[in-house]
């Protein structure tokens, strides 16, 4: 069954540039061509992740993909190769392994990424895969620390938040479209994607940044399966609380200058992705700041499986 | 319990040069220095490549690196960085994490690689260590592919073989310094580590290559544990079959111009390391070939579960 993976996969794939080897070799060779490489490493794994049981594979194999892109967009890295490593159960067939690839490779191609290699394994345990995704950053361009946000900074937003758990969190696109078009155009101090959730990865920057924040909540933007959580189940929170607590949004937030900012949100095509929900402050903490001029601190958690930082 | 890890981890590796940021951003931070960049992923699974009931996990972790390191070597190239992603038994402690990372972070820093990132998971299986390395080519020097090797050529091949499940599966060094030594230097035309065996791992660069080989089994370097497992288990084969035959050697196998191979055996301290077995051969097959002029075709068979190639 090794074998036969290997043969679909060596007749299948094909590196694309700057990849110079691909799949079948000892290794794959990459001649890079931007300033910098993006390097991330995410796994998914059945049970945590996604459930055999209920979900499809080429949805599984969408998302192994998609976490780690998501993470190259939050350096502002557009993606290269990916390494698949699969860690199969028994039972598994070559026709599942196409399905996972079925899920994996459109998401690849969008953005011109080889699947330059990895490796694969049967085992007696549970489907896990662990992708590592490799990115390239503009020439000129320094990777979106988590570390440099600044007081003052306004905090952008893509998409909305809250409730990926009715479809999102297998099914949903990383903010590659974003990073490309944000990354070398314009001074992005901090960013990061939501994993964990808004509230508890804004938190990730501002604590690497020894900052503070101060929320609009009615500025958030809330998505429809968060409206539909709490009203079915309004003992799980309110709309706005699934927003700043929930996981696997993947959406991407980003600290910039004010005045980058205004430039940002005057892109009509970037104003549309975008959102501002607050600022940065010297003051610790994250605040939020309703209109009639009292504030006070939101609670710091989140969603626990989904790791915010790279190794966590 | 992630969490700690990753405060652990944090705390305890911090990126060395070309590395530029390490863990606990989003992503790892790489600027390439050399012309090419190698990277090779290679999962190690308890009851498949090491057995935790049998095995310290320190020794498991040396072996998640090594595996990579191989596979670098095998393409002529330097360990620059690891990712390492952990997929865990649920009843892991941080004190297990820490034995994996005394195997793991000694043979990185020997090579003045980083551990640049990864990911952990805590699940319902068995313990799983998936690893990317990346690794760096000395500049004007090409990658050492599989389907490189000429008619003519002489067949090197480091240390000895046979006999691993005796402890060298999991404590072997990566050929690195072969690597290192000859890169740049030498012109190799092809190689390979060997992974599945020696005969299953000559024949994929004869195979890739469109060529065959004569070899002259004396010359065969034969582990101690090979002549060992033959004398104890006579019925598992002969000294010389359990050389050709048993996989997970980590040894590599080069294919030189004969003339480069003088040079490379002139060499004293590159000699002590390598020996000659055979020459490549316009004919295909692998063929042994005894002094008294006869010859006859060796069967191709190996190791089951180790792959040779990447994404095997």
């Amino acid at each position: 069954m090794e074998r036969q993976i290997l043969a679909w996969l060596r007749a299948t794939f094909r590196p694309r540039p700057p990849l110079l080897i691909g799949i079948g070799d000892d290794a794959a060779v990459l001649r890079p061509s931007g300033e910098g490489l993006v390097l991330t490493s995410d796994a998914v794994v059945d049970g945590v992740h996604f459930e055999t049981a209920r979900h499809d594979w080429s949805g599984i194999g969408h998302k192994s993909i998609a976490v780690n892109f998501s993470d190259l967009a939050a350096m502002g890295a557009t993606p290269v190769c990916v390494l698949v490593t699969l860690i199969l159960p028994a039972r598994t067939t070559l026709s599942d392994v196409q399905r996972l690839y079925a899920g994996i490779e459109p998401l690849c191609a969008r953005w011109g990424a080889s699947i330059a290699g990895g490796d694969t394994n049967f085992y007696s345990g549970p489907l896990a895969i662990a992708v590592t995704a490799v990115g390239e950053l503009p020439r000129e361009e320094s990777a979106w620390r988590l570390d440099r946000a600044q007081a003052g900074d306004a905090i952008l937003v893509s998409g909305s938040f809250g409730g990926s758990i009715l479809g999102k969190h297998l099914n949903f696109e990383p903010r590659c479209d974003l990073a490309q078009a944000l990354a070398g155009r314009f001074p992005v101090h901090a960013a990061t994607d939501v994993s964990d959730g808004l509230a508890l990865n804004l938190n990730a920057i501002l604590t690497a940044s020894g900052c503070g924040a101060e929320l609009d909540l009615n500025s958030v933007p809330i998505a429809p399966a968060a409206r539909e959580l709490a009203e079915r189940e309004p003992a799980s929170g309110s709309a706005v609380e699934h927003a700043l607590y929930d996981g696997e949004d993947f959406e991407l937030i980003l600290t910039v200058g004010s005045n980058a900012a205004e430039e940002i949100l005057a892109d009509q095509a970037l104003a549309r992705n975008l959102t501002r929900i607050g600022r940065v402050t010297a003051e610790r903490g994250l605040w939020a700041v309703p209109e009639d001029g009292s504030r006070y601190l939101l609670p710091i958690r989140g969603y626990s499986h989904g790791p915010a930082a790279n190794l966590s």
